[in-house]
C-alpha cells in the first residue's frame, strides 16, 4: 500500500495558484486491503449520492425489480443523480405511474433542471419543476417499489427506521463490513438518510460490489450487483445526463470503470475487472476538486488511455473561461504543470 | 499581533463535520502593522472583485467623475459586483449613454442575472443578457469614463498596458506599498487584469483607504477614498443587490464597516473609524467559507452587535436546507458548535 498526502488540486490563473483543494482517496480490494491511500483513509465521510448503486440493491434483491418489470434504464435511474432532462423526468413519471403512484408519493423536493436550456423550457411553458425533477427521483421510485412489493406502507419511507431504509443500511453495512449503529446519519438533499463511513470502508464496499462474487456476497446480492452495473452501462445517460462526468466516464470506459458522484466532493468508482473500488472526498466539498481527483487516481492506476482522456478532460482537467469566453485559467493537480 | 492557524469553517450535517475550509486572513492598520493574522499573511492572492473600490479611484482622482456628473449611485456601481437586477442594468446603460457609449464598448461578457426571478423575466421576454448585465459593468463604465475624460482611445482598455489599467495598478501599488512589476497578473472574469498581492499588503492598502488621511495619501487620493466610501454607504443596493452580503453588511454597519467580496473566496473590509483593513482568502475559493470568515473576523474585532448579527446570520452562519426545505446542516466556525 502506498500512502501519500492528500491529492492537491489547484485552480490556476495567470500561471499562479489561485486556489487549492485537498482530496482524500482510498483504492481498495475486496479483501479489505487498501492499495493506494491519499490523505486520511479513516476520514468519516457522507457518501451522499455516490452511495446510490448500493442503495438500489434492495430493489433487485427483494424481487421488486422483477415484480414491476423494471427495465435496465429504470434500474440505471435508480442509481442516478439525473439532470432533470425531459427523458429523465418522463422516465421517472412513467415508472411511478406503472406502480400505481404519482410524484406526490416522492419525498424528494422539487428541483430545477441542471441545464439552463431545460430550465428555460420550463419557464417558457410556465411550468414549475416537480418532485420527479429531483435528481434523486429514480432512487426514490426504486425505494417505493420495494415497499409496495413487500406490502409495506410507503408513507415515511425516508425515515431511518422505515424498513426501506433498514434494508439499504444493511446492504451498505454488510458490503463495507462496517457497523452503522453509531454512524453519523445525515439528511440528504433529497430527504433520504445518508450514513457516514470511513473512506476505507466505502472503498472496500465498492470493491466487493465491483467484484460481485457470489462466494463472498451470496448469489442474490452478487447477481444484484451485476445487474445494476450492467444497467448503468446500458443506460449511462440516466446516471447523470448530457455532458455529465459520470455519463461520459461510463461510456468511455465500456465497463472497465463505473463512477458515481456525490455532493460535497465525493466519488465512488467501481473497477469490476480489476476487483477494485475507490472512494474519495474533497475536504472542502468542491466538485471541481473531486472530478479532478478521479483523473488523478485513474491515471495512477494506469486506466487513462487516449479515449478516456479525451472524454474526461473537460470534466477533470478543464480550462477556466470567463464571461467573454476567454481562457483565464486551468484546473490541474499540483506539481503537474 | 496575534498569529493563529487559518480560520476553519465547517459544513455540518447530522452533527458531523461533512466538509471543511481553511481561510487565511489579515487585519492591519495603515502604518503596515498586522493586528491579527490567521494562517499565511504572505499568501499571494488575486483579490478579484474585492479590489473594485481601489480600481475606482482613478474615476474620481482624474476628475472624470465630475466631468460626467457621476452620481453617488454610479460611483457605487463602479465599486460593485452587481446582481444584474433591472436597476443595476438600467443604471449602467443610462450612464454609458450619457457618456456617449453603448454596452458594445464594454469588454466584460454577457452574464445571466444572479437571481432566478430576474433570469426568468429575461427568458419570458425572449431577451438574452447583454454586457451591461455583467456584474462588473459599473466598474468598466467607470474605466471608460477615465479614458474619455483624458482623451485616450478607449479601445483595448482592459489591456495591462493601457493607461486606464496603468492608473489602476498605480493606485493599488501605492496604497499597498507593494511593487507590482513582477506580480502575477490574471485575467478576471470580466476580462480586466487583476494583480495578485500578499494578503498583508491588501489589508494594509484597505486600512489606508479606510483611513483616507490626506497627510498619508495626498489630498486628491484621500478625498477620492472618502467620496467612494460615502457612495457605497449611500447606495449599498448597487454594491451587490437584493439579499447580497455586501449590501446587507454595509446597511447594517452604517459606515463602521464596508465590505467587498471577490471571486474565489476573497473579502476586503474597510473600518474607517478604527483605521483598519482586512483581507481574507478561502484557500479553496469557496464563497461560503469567505462569507463565514468575515463573521469570524468581525466577531474577534468586537464589531458584531445584535443588529449586525441579525443582518449577517443568513449569509455568514446559514442553515443548510435541502430541496424540500428541511434543515439538514449548518455552516459554522470549527470549535464553535
Amino acid at each position: 500500500m502506498t500512502s501519500n498526502s492528500p491529492i492537491e488540486i489547484v485552480a490556476l490563473r495567470g500561471g499562479h495558484v489561485e486556489s487549492s483543494h485537498r482530496v482524500h482517496a482510498v483504492v481498495a480490494g475486496p479483501d479489505g486491503d487498501a492499495t493506494h491511500v491519499f490523505g486520511d483513509p479513516e476520514r468519516v465521510t457522507y457518501p451522499r449520492s455516490a452511495l446510490k448503486a448500493m442503495q438500489a440493491l434492495p430493489l433487485v434483491e427483494t424481487g421488486a425489480a422483477d415484480r414491476f418489470g423494471c427495465t435496465p434504464a429504470e434500474l440505471a435511474l435508480a442509481c442516478a443523480s439525473h439532470e432533470g432532462e425531459v427523458f429523465h423526468v418522463t422516465g421517472a413519471l412513467a415508472w411511478l405511474d406503472r406502480i400505481g403512484l404519482s410524484e406526490a408519493a416522492l419525498a424528494c423536493g422539487p428541483q430545477w433542471p441542471r441545464r439552463e436550456a431545460d430550465g428555460a423550457d420550463l419557464i417558457r411553458a410556465a411550468h414549475e419543476p416537480g418532485r420527479a425533477h429531483n435528481n434523486c427521483s429514480g432512487k426514490h421510485t426504486g425505494k417505493l417499489c420495494t415497499a409496495l412489493h413487500l406490502g409495506e406502507d410507503p408513507a415515511g419511507y425516508v425515515a431511518r427506521t422505515h424498513p426501506v431504509q433498514r434494508r439499504v443500511f444493511e446492504a451498505v453495512s454488510t458490503l463495507a463490513e462496517h457497523d452503522l449503529t453509531d454512524a453519523p446519519v445525515g439528511i440528504d438533499g433529497c430527504s433520504a438518510p445518508n450514513p457516514a463511513l470511513p473512506l476505507s470502508a466505502l472503498a472496500v464496499a465498492a470493491a466487493r460490489y465491483a467484484e460481485a462474487d457470489p462466494a463472498r456476497l451470496g448469489p442474490v446480492r452478487a447477481q444484484a450487483c451485476q445487474r445494476l452495473m450492467q444497467a448503468m452501462q446500458a443506460a449511462p445517460e440516466m446516471i447523470g445526463g448530457t455532458d455529465r462526468v459520470d455519463t461520459d466516464l461510463i461510456r468511455a470506459f465500456q465497463g472497465r470503470v463505473l463512477s458515481k458522484t456525490g455532493a460535497e466532493g465525493v466519488y465512488m468508482l467501481y473497477l469490476p475487472e480489476r476487483r477494485l473500488g475507490v472512494a474519495l472526498k474533497a475536504e472542502d466539498g468542491a466538485s471541481r476538486a473531486s472530478a479532478a481527483a478521479i483523473w488523478s487516481v485513474l491515471d495512477r492506476l494506469g486506466e487513462l488511455d487516449g479515449a478516456a482522456r479525451a472524454a474526461l478532460r473537460r470534466h477533470c482537467r478543464p480550462e477556466i473561461r470567463n464571461w467573454d469566453g476567454l481562457v483565464t485559467g486551468q484546473i490541474d493537480e499540483a506539481g503537474c504543470v
